[in-house]
């Protein structure tokens, strides 16, 4: 604490992100990263942007990515806002479209990055309990609130919540802006992105760090009808001009035309995350039903925070999370075949050796 | 304007960054770039980063370009706070550091994002008056205020404020965080950084973009003590964990280990400003004593939106303010000696024109 920070900075209760360890031969299920890199064309395109024009300033509107977003979501480029990373996105919407006076709707278990904004913003909130098999309980996201978000599917529990009830969430909140936070909708969920046309209150943010395995190079978006993606953009010049640098353009603009890359990194996730989740529960875990390329799951007998320790200990990272209603619970990304073979023989082995011990 | 903007977004007014034309041909004088490409260790290290490593989040601390950048200021790393470009360094200045319920104080020609941010974050602001010479009368910059903030060099002018003036500001207001915006100060200035011990209120930003020729990487930095990088860090961790990508921070971390190339450039750029001044003179033009990559200029008999214009005409694009006070000058960025050559010859033959049609 300085005497030169003002009271908003004061008050401030930062997000903590996954830790990023520096170790080697670590098995790291604990961001949710993609296990495969980009595709050629991606690291091509970055490349070939690593020239003289980088003296250059950057395109301030990204016109290049915006239209290969566009063209993927059958959109028009002004109906997509591209951004450092959908944490700069949400960061814009907590900041301009959702509004202060009265308390910003969320899931109790949802991204802890939501409360941050709200603290950053000045904006109250209000949590919505999920239910026992932690669903969202559609019918108490209502009016009166400031706004609404929620990831679908949902974080960290993986659960998805289908479009019908998201088209119903939408219809009970008209006069405010809905968001749905798709930042794992690529591993088996369906984008409401087609509920835009019918919906002025709809945003939709994405993020190329998971399912186009760029989480190295900060780029997430949102869709929406134009006039709320105007307010993001009014947000964002008068903030930081070129929120996007050169690279990450043409990297990104490269990641939407390369639709077969996509698509395989995406089967090999969801076979995976299949694979891991028969896995577990043999293995006598509970699975939270995933659409996300993470599952989120307990042991009847051993808690979270010792499971994620020993885990540790045979240089496995997951993620635990310290809180009230979850903290029985792992999230565990979906890695490669290797890493999940390797994660569940740990595991066998951690549970085993607690039965021998007892 | 959408009914679902709240009322901070509605009263914005957004920056205006100088335009980004998409022609080719053009010799683009406008926006402050250094006329050379940054050096071939910059793009080799950015290159070899464009790998499989960026499914991975970055180095959310972006530990490596804080140390390279500490090393080039002789400062500790909990002395650097780096960033998505200054721009983004500025705002979370203003939005944690300044406080609300006084006035922001910076001169009344200067950056104009400065009014943006206190628009962006609900600050008060009042200007002081530049001198006829436009100079910052360092007496008239006082309490009290709830902060301080001004380029050196300043822009649009080029001038430079001596340390010693820095350090009267500073030691006249003690109690408010001053900021030295040195995003010009390699081509001729001195930067404040040295005064950081002495200090406790003094913050220096500093850009790439500029004098290590990445306008299009999106890097600047803080350097101030410990308690207000601390106070930076907690705004941009509730803000966006990853504001720099793997490719940024590979490539910043590279230009601050290039001193060579960066000397070279900037004695290029120096050569080149000063040999424009003398040409400009001798076109009759009254030229504002610069420290910078730019000069500020007005000619006594055509004004500064009429050359703009008659300069664009040839494909040459430089910088006019239609602002109160300095709607006669130019602000043109210095270039290689080809584009200044250029541009003399098309300013000669401009004013040559208007003097036989008069």
């Amino acid at each position: 604490m300085s005497r030169f920070w003002n009271e908003r900075l004061r008050q401030l209760t930062p997000y903590v992100p996954g830790e990023q360890p520096q170790m080697a031969n670590l098995i790291k299920l604990n961001t949710n990263e993609h296990p495969f890199g980009p595709g050629e064309a991606v690291t091509r395109a970055i490349r070939d942007a690593a020239d003289d024009g980088l003296r250059l300033y950057p395109d301030p509107d990204a016109t290049a990515l915006r239209q290969a977003i566009a063209d993927w979501f059958d959109l028009a480029p002004s109906q997509v806002f591209p951004a450092n990373g959908s944490d700069e996105v949400l960061a814009f919407i907590f900041q301009g479209l959702f509004q202060p006076g009265e308390p910003v709707l969320f899931p109790d278990i949802s991204y802890s990055f939501y409360p941050v904004y709200c603290g950053l913003y000045g904006l109250e909130s209000r949590t919505v309990a999920l239910d026992e098999h932690l669903r969202i309980p559609v019918e108490s996201v209502r009016p009166p609130n400031g706004g609404v978000i929620f990831p679908n599917p949902n974080a960290p529990t993986g659960r998805f919540l289908e479009l019908e009830a998201v088209a119903r969430i939408l219809a009970a909140n008209p006069d405010r802006v809905v968001v749905v936070d798709e930042a794992y909708v690529d591993f088996g969920g369906e984008s409401a992105a087609r509920l835009i046309p019918d919906h002025p209150n709809l945003l939709v943010t994405q993020t190329l760090s998971k399912s186009r395995s760029l989480a190295g190079l900060r780029v997430g978006y949102a869709l929406g009808q134009k006039h709320l993606i105007e307010g993001l953009e009014r947000i964002k010049n008068s903030f930081n001009s070129y929120t996007l640098d050169r690279l990450a353009q043409a990297g990104a603009t490269a990641a939407f035309r390369d639709e077969s890359g996509f698509r395989a990194g995406q089967k090999a996730v969801i076979e995976q995350r299949e694979r891991l989740i028969s896995g577990l529960e043999a293995l006598g875990f509970e699975v939270v039903p995933s659409r996300a390329n993470f599952v989120f799951c307990r042991h009847p007998s051993v808690g979270g925070a010792a499971l994620a320790a020993r885990l540790r200990e045979r240089h496995i990272i997951v993620r635990h999370f310290d809180k009230p209603r979850i903290e029985q619970y792992l999230r565990v990304t979906i890695g490669t075949a290797e890493q999940m073979d390797a994660l569940l023989l740990a595991l066998d082995d951690i549970l085993n050796d607690r039965e021998t011990q007892a």
